[in-house]
């Protein structure tokens, strides 16, 4: 979901939930096929449309000139894909996993230096540990420094989908990062930092010293596996 | 772009490059807006549209039910905001950075254990020294076990926006891992695997022993910044 559309405690539709089926299927058309079209029938067919992605198609059928992967709620995927394929201009429409189905809730890392490489490395083991019993937990990082940059990425969290928590990683930041941290936490994305100089430390849910621990709190912060209620921890330090 | 639509060579439309400009804007409707209209509009102007994410809106603006995040090239963002905005049904429309120019590249590490989080840390470490020279790498992890459910994140890959090389990290891989490898790299993505028990380092780009080379090899590889040509080093070992 988007920047303005992550209120707390509102379900991430990408992520699987009991009682909901999710699918995708990937849909190849010709100019005249009607995306609209297609997702009037699958409505209609009872599916709820999360995310659509279309991009143009480059592999050389005839006619082909849009691609469009769509991930659907409450509709079994070879049922939409049959519905898809059957609008006029669709040449192929394909089931498929959808993409949080295989990578799950998003850990993501921010920040530079010996830190973000530390953090990753005890969120990527905490991962493992909670995927070996049935989850998804991704662990994503993006290596930047400077306040504008770090700043930037902080806000882009929010449009990321399926991210869930932010783990900052550095030794300052202050300013413009802490300002794009509390509007990501408006967002429903709590904010881990390391324990450093400046002020986004003032903004954290939570502010973790050693990096390894910083990582592994994050993961355990998101995992249904693990007992680790943020909002008992909120603005502690470790 | 989706599976089937990457082969090598052909750019990243998702990521900056030379002489096109990139740009997002995030679009907030009402359930009479017709998102073809806004793409006519968009395209008129020079625009070619990148990817189309849709999603609910859940803000609670009166009569807003749908949010389109639209990611642009050759179309200044401002302006893009400003001709959806003149859309009947649309309610605001905002410019932003594109998810390719905040978090660029991806690789993509893929395995368990110990393995995987030391290839995490050299990637990760690796990306680190080459955004620092303006790139943007990000280094995004799922951990998993099993045949099967690797075999499927691997296939999801060539689903993934911006992902441009898959780490596989383990001990024994093979059978379905194999097949799955087999169609990435059909789709333009190549692989480097840890050398491991099983069939999956006979269908590598490259197969290093050290998990932490392996990570930084994998980022030189996608890197601009570094004289590393994957082509050059195609069935080695090291």
């Amino acid at each position: 979901m988007g920047r303005a559309d992550k209120p707390t405690n509102l379900p991430d539709l990408s992520i699987p939930e009991r009682g909901h089926v999710l699918g995708a299927i990937s849909v190849r058309a010709t100019a005249s096929a009607d995306l609209v079209e297609i997702l009037v029938r699958l409505r209609e067919a009872g599916a709820e449309v999360v995310t659509i992605n279309s991009f143009p198609a480059t592999k050389g059928e005839p006619e082909v000139t849009r691609v469009f992967d769509i991930e659907l709620r409450d509709i079994d995927a070879n049922e939409g894909a049959r519905i898809a394929g059957t609008v006029p201009g669709v040449h192929l429409a394909e089931a498929r996993p959808t993409l949080g189905q295989i990578f799950g809730k998003r850990v993501i890392v921010v920040g530079g230096g010996a830190q973000i490489a530390q953090v990753a490395l005890g969120a990527v083991s905490e991962s493992d540990r909670h995927n070996l019993r049935g989850e998804r937990i991704s662990v994503d990082t993006i290596a930047l420094v400077g306040e504008q940059d770090i700043a930037a990425a902080v806000r882009a969290v929010a449009d990321l989908p399926r991210a869930h928590i932010l783990v900052l990683a550095g030794s300052i930041m202050g300013g413009e990062i802490t300002k794009a941290v509390r509007e990501l936490k408006e967002v429903g994305i709590p904010v881990v930092t390391l324990n450093m100089a400046g002020s986004v430390t003032k903004e954290a849910d939570l502010v973790v010293s050693d990096p390894v621990q910083a990582g592994t709190m994050a993961v355990m912060a998101i995992a249904d596996t693990a007992r680790f209620d943020l909002s008992k921890q909120r603005g502690r330090r470790y």
